[in-house]
């Protein structure tokens, strides 16, 4: 394991004065706490004995047949026998790293991939081999081409590590078209399918897409509640194939012995008597004048050399600076000018991204993000000067010293 | 990784007509679920935004101030820095074991030791040497000799995980004396010491017993609010040497990204508004009422040839069965019977306690105790007929059909 990079600047970045266009914190602010406080009591007052009690290693039964209703609406058909409830989908992903792979062994991903994913992945001492994508998401001859040199290096990787819609870090959704093709290479040598997707509800559009796991009973399907409800309870699940199922709980009895009842219980209440996809609908749409808002600074701001994506949903613009800024180097610059950002080599195991970083519109307002970008393109405009003036960006020290501690502080993690 | 050979046993002992001694789930009927409804009920309308929102890593700074007033009754002095709070103690149990293990590493555990340690330890594929307890706990010689014979063969223990106090399954305290004697026996050796305590705040006398940590701070203490407060929050924590703090929390980071904003937020009221030590001591009288209902009912009931301890505090009794007896291979007609209970090898890692089995009399009221162990003592009656007559106890599948699913069981690894 090593140091997360982006763990120093969460520390910094959550001053107040600074506007973070860093983290993955999703905006709660238009939940109906008085309503769910009402529930909350009523859980606690009606069925408090078993809510703060332990329950079954694999979650409650009536959640996961709520967890089979919800992923029904991205075109799965699944057995609630076949789900398994987990303490956010992290632990669903490090499970399932745990089971498969040994140390040594190959996991494919997207490059970029997500932070969490690859802090798993390092845990267990799998090695990542970065598959490209565009702006159709994963590029299957790509994919095609790393599985067949790695064939040649007698290597077949334990799982492909994929998320779908509205990536993180990269914003790009794979093209509908492309899904039944990467699951044809994957089968093709071997290699299973992991499928992450806490965003898939959060399109922009109001379009779900089809799941890989739709397509393919084999692919195994991570989810959560931590965007289309609350963070803060730690309720995600994965859904996997039946001879999975069995190692999975047992290792998550291992893990935690049971995910908490009294969050399972709460979230079972909020999805039967909430109108829950409405809320969901208030999120996206505040998420889409975020990403409205961030776009129209970037293109006032910015300047030229700088390109990113359109994100149609989730959280993230993933911006790639000119040539010869490096993002890493210039974070402490930024922080200084009061704007936090992810530097783009966290979201790679292979040192890439110096030239990316993660720009996130989900949390601050849309005053904010504009003034946000407003600093970030002034610094990168400063960037860019000393680099006409001396022919390199000025060295300062790479990253912020460590915190001792970053209370509240958000996971450098957080999707 | 096994199959938990005691997880069919919960499904089937899950029954309402079956009187389970197997579980340890602990009894929170006295808990005041009024009260604690309006404090839920307040903490989402006023903290909502936090509460539901995602957190640090290492918990939350308040929390870990009063894990550190807790951790003072038993005379240990700690940094709340040095606190990681996580999902239930297990959690904490799991990563300390990925940290310090590879696989074929051995670690020292006392025999019998916890169930979800066992798994734990077979999770990271690391090799459990027991050391025997007397009715005063861990014996120190046996524990030299079991480090010496291991040096002679060039091996080092990663760490002696104990349960000082109340153990778990086998009821017993290590006698003050011992403690200061163990631990300079490990340190003699380079072996780290794992303190597991869930029950030390639940003696029936009142004494609280001092903490290994309390004479040593390299010693990692684990520590839970499953029996002090609520089961069901998942609430626990490791307070670690600061040498570890840092990978302890990379480590978390992977596992679950950070533990439940909510549950934390919910433990930190209950412990600052309610007098829980009151609470504790409630708790505490109805477990001695129980403990003294499974004495009284064994001394009237059990055949001769069976002996037990007497557990000064905590869920357990621990129960050598005759000569010929097989706890495993009779566990299926005692469930026949109406009553269920541990078998013992489930607490060894290397297929012993084939005569013991566990008792808890944590869950069930005075009254299904003494009809279970009635019902227990006619069954060891039959069997040692069945003996007397045959020369050996009939032979019958040694475990009960795994079940599909378990909904609602506890979870086998309940401590």
């Amino acid at each position: 394991m090593t140091a997360s990079e982006i763990r120093a600047l969460f520390a910094v970045a959550s001053r107040p004065e600074v506007v973070s266009l860093a983290g993955g914190m999703p905006n709660i602010a238009a939940l109906p706490l008085d309503a769910l406080a009402v529930e909350v009591a009523d859980l606690v007052a009606r069925e408090g004995q078993v809510a703060l009690q332990y329950g079954s290693a694999q979650g409650r039964p009536e959640l996961r047949e709520q967890i089979c209703e919800v992923m029904a609406l991205e075109g799965i058909r699944a057995d609630p026998d076949d789900v398994v409830v987990t303490v956010g989908s992290q632990m669903a992903l490090d499970l399932v790293t745990r089971i498969y792979c040994d140390p040594g062994d190959v996991v494919i991903a997207e490059g970029p991939s997500y932070v969490g994913a690859l802090g798993s992945f390092a845990a267990y001492q799998a090695r990542v081999v970065h598959v490209q994508m565009d702006e159709h998401g994963l590029v299957p001859s790509l994919l095609r081409s790393a599985l067949q040199s790695l064939a040649q290096q007698g290597t077949t990787p334990k799982f492909l590590y994929t998320i779908p819609n509205f990536h993180n870090p990269a914003g790009v959704t794979l093209a509908v078209p492309r899904r039944a093709e990467i699951l044809a290479i994957c089968a093709e040598y071997g290699v299973a399918v992991v499928e992450d997707n806490p965003y898939g509800l959060l399109g922009f559009s109001g379009t779900i897409y089809p799941a890989l796991r739709s397509m393919d009973r084999d692919v195994v399907y991570l989810g959560s509640f931590s965007k289309t409800f609350a963070s803060g309870l730690r309720v995600g699940w994965a859904l996997v194939p039946p001879a999975v199922r069995d190692r999975l709980v047992l290792a998550a009895e291992s893990a935690t012995l049971c995910p908490p009842s009294f969050n399972q219980m709460l979230v079972s209440r909020y999805l039967a008597a909430h109108d829950w996809r409405s809320q969901v609908k208030t999120y996206t749409e505040a998420y889409r004048d975020r990403r409205d808002a961030m776009l129209r600074a970037l293109e006032t701001h910015l300047p030229e050399g700088c390109t990113w994506n359109v994100p149609d949903g989730g959280f993230y613009v993933w911006l790639t600076v000119p040539e010869g800024v490096d993002t890493k180097a210039m974070l402490p610059r930024a922080v200084t000018a009061r704007v936090a950002y992810a530097s783009g080599t966290g979201f790679y195991a292979d040192g890439f991204g110096s030239r990316q970083l993660r720009l996130s519109y989900c949390y601050p307002t849309p005053e904010r993000i504009t003034e946000g970008v407003r600093r970030l393109a002034a610094v990168l405009e400063a960037e860019l000067d000393v680099m006409r003036t001396f022919g390199t960006p000025a060295r300062l020290p790479a990253t912020p010293p460590e915190p001792r501690d970053g209370p509240q502080a958000p996971s450098p993690h957080t999707p």
